[in-house]
């Protein structure tokens, strides 16, 4: 069974770049290959794996196609397959210190080398969670508890009084939102902040909705700051919003996804001045350190007001004859109780290829990135919409002469890429024009592949411009 | 790589039956093993191995030991460690359909057993979650959105006017009343209904609570039934809760978390009656479908809730250029954006061994549970503090003439149990008393293994009593 999956996992990732992107398949005809009732009897582990090759995988968008460049999305790693093995054999359930001692040390090893690449304080708690949506779920969780007027996770939101606001640029990723509204503050009190020319958060304009609010008796709550946006990779002035939030009471979180790990790049290092000050910060092994899907982190500065959001007691929870470091509960400040051994995965990444190859290589995929601000500045048919960020790049193809309209265009464009299968690219509004945009977050990826993606670009949009 | 940790998988399977349930060690002398800064360079897998073996192996909880009985522990299978690896490979992300078509497919397949297994209605939905308490979260967060008295996700929960009610019997898992107090319900509008004498939800006492709300000018929003309860492994009285749940509009919830499963089992079949009605089933495939850590899954009896409760737009979002089956997005209905591929590993293991012989092998973890209880009827040293529900049994050592406190005695048994090694027990507080609880959820664990578990209590018990 073993052998047979390894050969698959061999044979995947030679074949990749070989592959299309995106299949071409509908729902009905997948419908047709895959519903059965319930089954009965079982089969051969190997005919099965026939199942997951010709079908499953045949059809599937390979996100670690090194021209896979749609929204966040990592690629995964031979050593973290290989290394979800390792965790579903020993199958820890990480609730607490005593349900599986060593996977709680790792995970505690594993979180102290992430405040360390972020310069972040030592007493900071931090744990691993199923991705960024949770992550700054918990992360305004403990935000509502540190600055609610009230206990509101006892009494209920409907006591608090005050309508609390949690302050976002246009650019946050919505996952801040939809906390906000699964948390009862309320969609309607998440206050968009302008943004400046290149995507940044415009600290005056924070301001100056703050003091709006609170001159109308709302409770500002929390600030949200962006460590790389999913559309342009802007990063929001850390240091500048921090220093808002401090003379305003407000809870400072860095929401960092998608580019907390370019922390690790020596050229973004400067970036992330002031994210020492954080109330709390989201990270995603499973973007930029490669991980497979699954990995989400966020770091408490004070774990005490996690504890105030999540903890609880009940006598199957309870903890009988241990000591202190023992006693630890990571369901005291995280949604669940049953918890996968999630950070197995990042502590066999770092201590595999080392922190200066992780880095390496995320500079590499920045460059790549740049790479297309050059193509597309040297040529007539293209043009950039956005500063590069990051390694995120947002463009439009412009034929010259073209009388139609170009976001129109663009958007037929982008479906039409993607039916192609050689690039995959998605999009963005960048001042209010479609944009392809792109995301380069694979190590596989090389400035050849930039070329090509530009490339198919051109082509397509050749196509569908000469039909308009 | 591959063949190293395929080695690695074998020679642990073969020999857990031969570990320590339990490490001897405390969090200082791991911490001298594992704490070390970020490592800049890296290392060589076979090495890396080694620590996983010695170090991380050699110090965890065996969930998977035939003799670990503690709380509601899978414990694993080969198929499904296999099954991640190819998740891990593939690497699918699953947030929509356009996002990874096969993986969506299945997903929808695999919900379709599991509603033909509960009985639930065809035109339901459902998907996958980290686990239990983020399927009770949904659940709770679809009923909000339901029964909720205004738009609650938009305006806040301070904008509802009356508390929300949620009631819960006192055997109730924990996680139901942390997600009242995250979604803004607050804990205490968590109502605790009575239970009978075999720790069912007394429907009598449903009924009386939620009048006294109504005329107290309260919302009754939401009663949840347990499909198995944690302590004892009690089964609500399903049709009657669902009775009262739509004479008083109230959403009604299964926690099917640990014993959802066992309606596979045809001697527990009929306790399931009056699921069928239910707007919401948690189920968690990690827990008696005996998959690894990590796979929860909720049903909806109207996917409208939970889109209303989850939904949102954003460009990034906005699907493009498909047809309707092909833009359906799992993030509409759940709190994640980016989300594994949980499914292929109930998918795998359904298809591996067949939904009969899952069927049996809880048939006979529950036949082990019964069986404890006529060892302990058998003797005179041994008493059963609760009846035998599902595979949950509690008893309690109480030799002959014991002049001690027997609740302390036993809380003793079971830290001594825990260290000893050889079985794994977890506690319950039964009729005020303190229990000795397992969980029998392991397709290893025979009658024979329940012998030598109540030898290994008696022996403990011994010790401690002499002492005394």
């Amino acid at each position: 069974m073993c052998e047979a999956a390894a050969g698959f996992m061999t044979e995947y990732y030679e074949g990749l770049r070989a592959r299309r992107v995106m299949p071409e398949v509908s729902s009905a005809e997948l419908r047709g290959l895959v519903v059965e009732p319930l089954p009965r009897g079982g089969m051969e582990f190997d005919a099965l794996l026939g199942v997951v090759r010709d079908v499953i995988v045949q059809n599937s968008r390979h996100n670690g196609h090194p021209r896979f460049f749609g929204y966040v999305a990592s690629p995964g790693t031979a050593v973290s397959a290989v290394g979800e093995m390792l965790t579903a054999t020993l199958n820890a359930n990480v609730t607490s210190w005593r349900s599986s001692p060593a996977a709680a040390e790792i995970e505690r090893v594993v979180v102290q080398w992430l405040k360390e690449m972020l310069g972040y304080p030592e007493s900071a708690l931090g744990l691993f969670v199923s991705g960024g949506s949770m992550a700054n779920f918990s992360a305004l969780a403990a935000a509502r508890a540190a600055k609610g007027p009230a206990d509101v996770s006892q009494a209920g939101m409907g006591a608090s009084g005050r309508r609390m606001r949690v302050y976002v640029s246009e650019e946050t990723h919505y996952s801040s939102r939809k906390a906000a509204g699964l948390l009862g503050i309320g969609e309607a009190n998440v206050v968009v902040v302008r943004t400046d020319g290149r995507g940044r958060m415009d600290v005056e304009d924070l301001q100056r909705v703050v003091r709006l609010d609170e001159e109308a008796g709302a409770l500002p709550l929390c600030v949200v700051g962006s460590a790389g946006t999913v559309s342009t990779g802007a990063f929001d002035p850390l240091a500048e919003i921090g220093e808002v939030a401090r003379a305003h009471n407000l809870w400072f979180h860095v929401d960092g996804a998608y580019g907390g790990f370019a922390a690790l790049a020596p050229s973004a290092r400067g970036l992330f001045r002031g994210i020492e000050a954080a109330d709390s910060v989201t990270l995603d092994p499973h973007k930029w350190a490669y991980l497979p899907t699954g990995v989400g982190c966020v770091l408490y500065r004070d774990g005490m007001w996690a504890r105030k959001a999540f903890a609880h007691d009940a006598d199957y929870t309870r903890v009988m004859g241990q000591g202190q470091d023992e006693s630890f509960a990571f369901w005291d400040y995280g949604p669940e109780l049953s918890r996968r051994f999630r950070a197995l995965g990042l502590w066999l990444l770092l201590k595999h290829v080392g922190a200066e190859a992780l880095g390496a290589a995320i500079e590499q995929n920045m460059a790549c990135a740049r790479y297309v601000e050059r193509l597309v500045g040297g040529s007539d048919d293209l043009e950039m919409l956005a500063p590069v960020g990051l390694s995120v790049f947002c463009f439009r193809y412009a034929p010259p002469g073209y009388s139609g309209d170009l976001d129109e265009l663009n958007e037929r464009v982008l479906v039409e890429l993607q039916r192609d299968g050689s690039s995959y690219l998605s999009n963005a509004r960048v001042g209010g024009r479609f944009a392809l945009r792109g995301c380069v977050l694979n190590y596989r990826t090389t400035e050849r592949d930039m070329e090509v993606m530009v490339e198919d670009v051109r082509r397509v949009g050749r196509g569908l411009a000469g039909e308009a």
